[in-house]
């Protein structure tokens, strides 16, 4: 077995591109992501599975169609699955996500800012 | 829906038990835990799933038969299911855990550090 930690910092340092979240950890068929994110992204919903979103450095605002919420870093939320939302960040923002291996980053919505999955850093 | 953040300091300021774990959040059958630390636990496993432990704050020690990981505040681990483990901290530490509900801090092992199951924070 491999005992080393994994460092969120050192694995966001690997990579740049935004809203391209890549998989740092499995745990059951969930797995943990980190991205980068700053701009708009698109209003998409997840039908199965809520989905963690934990912001690491930064400011993340997240819209649903009747509010919004801010989120800073050390701060989390969960959208419960069905929910349509959009997040977006002003300047550079650091987030994990939390969900079940296999969800695509826009949902069902086909976007330029569909991302490949399943990437591993 | 409640669009209020959830802000892990502002959560671990509201208890102070050591080893006594308490739910932030549900994704699907999930749950979010977060706990503070001191001392050593007892050796155990999760004969059916995987653990995620993730430091906020502090050092902490994580003791397998064949090994150990030291995680230091931004770095997790997964701890795969039926891997007995020993977490230990010297100092204080806060800790988030991410397992399905109904995981007892203990697994099969009664223990006087087993705590209460489900208690939210």
């Amino acid at each position: 077995m491999n005992y080393a930690p994994i460092n969120l910092k050192e694995k966001l340092s690997k990579f740049d591109k935004y809203w391209s979240p890549r998989v740092i950890a499995e745990m059951n068929d969930y797995q943990f992501k980190l991205a980068k994110v700053k701009g708009e992204f698109v209003w998409h919903d997840h039908p199965d599975t809520d989905e963690v979103f934990i912001v690491i450095d930064g400011t993340l605002d997240i819209e649903f169609r009747d509010g919004k919420v801010t989120l800073e870093s050390g701060e989390m939320f969960v959208i419960p699955k069905g929910v349509e939302h959009k997040p977006a960040a002003q300047n550079e923002c650091k987030i994990m996500l939390v969900e079940p291996k296999g969800v695509v980053n826009t949902g069902e919505v086909e976007s330029e800012l569909t991302a490949e999955n399943d990437v591993w850093v």
